[in-house]
């Protein structure tokens, strides 16, 4: 069992990724060795493991009400949000020799894309960074005065992963509508990182959303790690990134792979038909939890408040204490949770997130809950009691020493 | 078993990919399900996970006779060639913003080098790519009188996957170090594309061949798909071509493919462990099928002809006939071979390594037989049987039209 040792661990990090569900690692393991063809060759198993990846392809599209041939494979969420960030400043700047690119984002994204917003701006492109409010949600009205005839891409997550909030797509695209249809231009192209969402929201589809590029993994859907899609709406320009055989239309060159494609599939599905339930359970849980954890301690800072968020995390901040050693603590306890994204985990300081929905002076250390499919009542219950002890324990310390 | 069915199917095409052998399959299995957590975690698990990844990366340097800290983890080798070229490039750029960069590589790289080099040259970059003689050997004469003070980085392919061809690497670092002595400059850069030679070549210690970047996956050397690594020596300044969470010390960013990178570390001991005595046994088979081909028609030319070459490839231009046509004729007969590299079989026209190996006016269509751990001689003398009869009829149906 995942995470099986002696005494029972309890998996509280799910926002930083799922193990593969029996189902997706049943549907990958005849092709890492019985058809572990290459989909390039011209044979007919080569052409039947090709077959394969083009109907996985048309499944997934489905999913997203999108064309079959607007569906990319690449590698994870960092390659697909890297992908449509370079892929369409360079295509702009291709066409726009003379001119400053600028890119719109938020201060609370993933650091795939922050850091390729990073490396552009160290490279002459104008970025601007979007504010949220304590939320977590970004304006419109800021959004819309941020756009210029430079704008080539508006990038905003779909669902925050540290703090759950949804952010209003369908908002940022009337927005972004309006300008082009006024300027005449089809530029900026609106890029999300929609990873965290698809467990739980109920509008994946890329119409509906009005979206021109969206990015999506299977790390946090019971499915491999290292896989993901960029929905690429027909129409719109990228310059690939890494260049090669020509696999994925030339956009993603490169050998499929295939074991995890099959595997993605294979994730998404079963993972849309259960986000319903899956939403309705986990969303009792959470309210539970964020119960308790306030009538332990009002003191305790909830961060996850967003009228409008996934129903899998809870992340709080408490006063005076180190968030690193409250994990480690309930790591010790028995409980794996994390104090912020994954990707940032190893690194110093508080979470970006945190602190860009922190009014001045408030602390922003973090510990994030996230549930998931095993997670239950009890576990949960059993988190709260180790929880108090923990936090009592930390709190005597503290009261001792700086008191 | 790989390609089963009713009637036994014998795979002569493992130089365009092996499927996962029994041990590396038996020991990524467990990092999908039970220890599939996030090696960015700071709770135990994550740690004992980051632990076997740093533990994987030790053994494999040491296999390389490389450090540790060398060692970098990418997805797969069209990428790694990408890294160590653009990379590369970019640095030097950097450094040198008012000069014209300069790449040396060979006509008979894979599409992997070929195509980013493509995309330089049409990008301000100036690109030489050197002759061949009909071994498929550069130069090193031509290779000396090509490098000047703008040479950022000389790629050249350590082992060529169509015809076999092992390239004098040290000769090559010999005449580059020269250049550098005598400048007193630490570029070019030396990159060599190895993922053909990890199989059969006696020497691959990083200080032996004195090289500066290498290339490596675990796609031909029975392990998964889509994980390669860049050894890059320290010292050597890379520009990352994907940001984000900062893994592998910046140069690729991204959630860490756990179970592949198990798995490359066990498909890796298991082929150096059995190299010697693979090799031995496969060269007594390409022996065989060169000579029978021979023996069956003189005028079939063989193009795999180089002194030093790997044991399991047999190349061969048949005159007058249509390769793609003698492939697909094999494949109903039982026999999976190809016409060129899986990356580019899809696409229509001639190998553009075996136009580089040929005079004017001789024909360049082609057949690639690639021999690996499962082929035994009675696979090669059934392969024997089948290609006489249809290259006998097709020779046939040729006179009777074209006579």
């Amino acid at each position: 069992m995942f995470g099986s040792t002696k005494k029972k661990r309890i998996y509280l990090d799910h926002a930083s990724g799922t193990p593969c569900s029996e189902a997706v690692f049943a549907s990958m393991k005849q092709y890492f060795r019985d058809q572990a063809f290459n989909p390039g060759g011209i044979y007919k198993e080569s052409l039947e493991v090709k077959s394969a990846i083009e109907s996985v392809r048309e499944n997934i599209a489905k999913i997203f009400k999108a064309r079959k041939e607007e569906i990319y494979f690449v590698d994870g969420a960092t390659e697909s949000n890297n992908l449509a960030i370079i892929g369409a400043i360079r295509a702009w700047q291709r066409k726009n020799p003379e001119k400053q690119a600028h890119i719109i984002t938020t201060k609370i994204e993933h650091a795939a894309v922050l850091e390729v917003c990073k490396y552009f701006e160290e490279n002459n492109v104008l970025v601007t960074y979007l504010d949220v409010d304590e939320c977590g949600y970004i304006s419109l009205k800021e959004l819309k005065e941020s756009v210029t005839e430079n704008t080539a891409l508006v990038s905003i997550g779909y669902v925050n992963g540290e703090i759950g909030t949804i952010q209003d797509i369908r908002g940022v695209m009337k927005t972004v509508r309006h300008f082009r249809k006024h300027n005449n231009t089809v530029y900026p192209y609106v890029h999300s990182d929609a990873v965290q969402a698809i467990n739980y929201v109920d509008e994946i589809g890329v119409p509906q959303l009005g979206i021109d590029l969206l990015t999506c993994n299977a790390s946090k859907i019971y499915g491999p790690k290292k896989i993901g899609i960029l929905f690429k709406k027909t129409g719109i320009e990228l310059d690939p990134i890494i260049y090669g055989g020509n696999q994925e239309k030339g956009i993603r060159s490169g050998t499929e792979n295939v074991p995890y494609i099959i595997g993605f599939d294979s994730a998404l599905s079963e993972t849309r038909d259960i986000y319903e339930s899956e939403s309705e359970r986990l969303r009792l849980l959470q309210t539970y939890l964020e119960n308790e954890i306030k009538k332990y301690d009002e003191s305790i800072n909830l961060n996850s408040i967003a009228e409008n968020k996934i129903p899998n995390i809870v992340n709080i901040t408490a006063p005076n204490l180190s968030h690193e050693e409250l994990v480690i603590r309930l790591d010790a306890a028995g409980f794996m949770c994390s104090v912020k994204s994954a990707c940032k985990a190893g690194e110093d300081g508080d979470s970006h997130v945190i602190k860009a929905i922190s009014s001045a002076n408030r602390p922003t250390g973090s510990l994030r809950i996230s549930l998931g499919r095993t997670t239950t009542k009890k576990d949960c219950k059993e988190f709260m009691k180790s929880f108090k002890v923990i936090v009592d324990m930390m709190k005597e310390t503290y009261d001792k020493y700086y008191s």
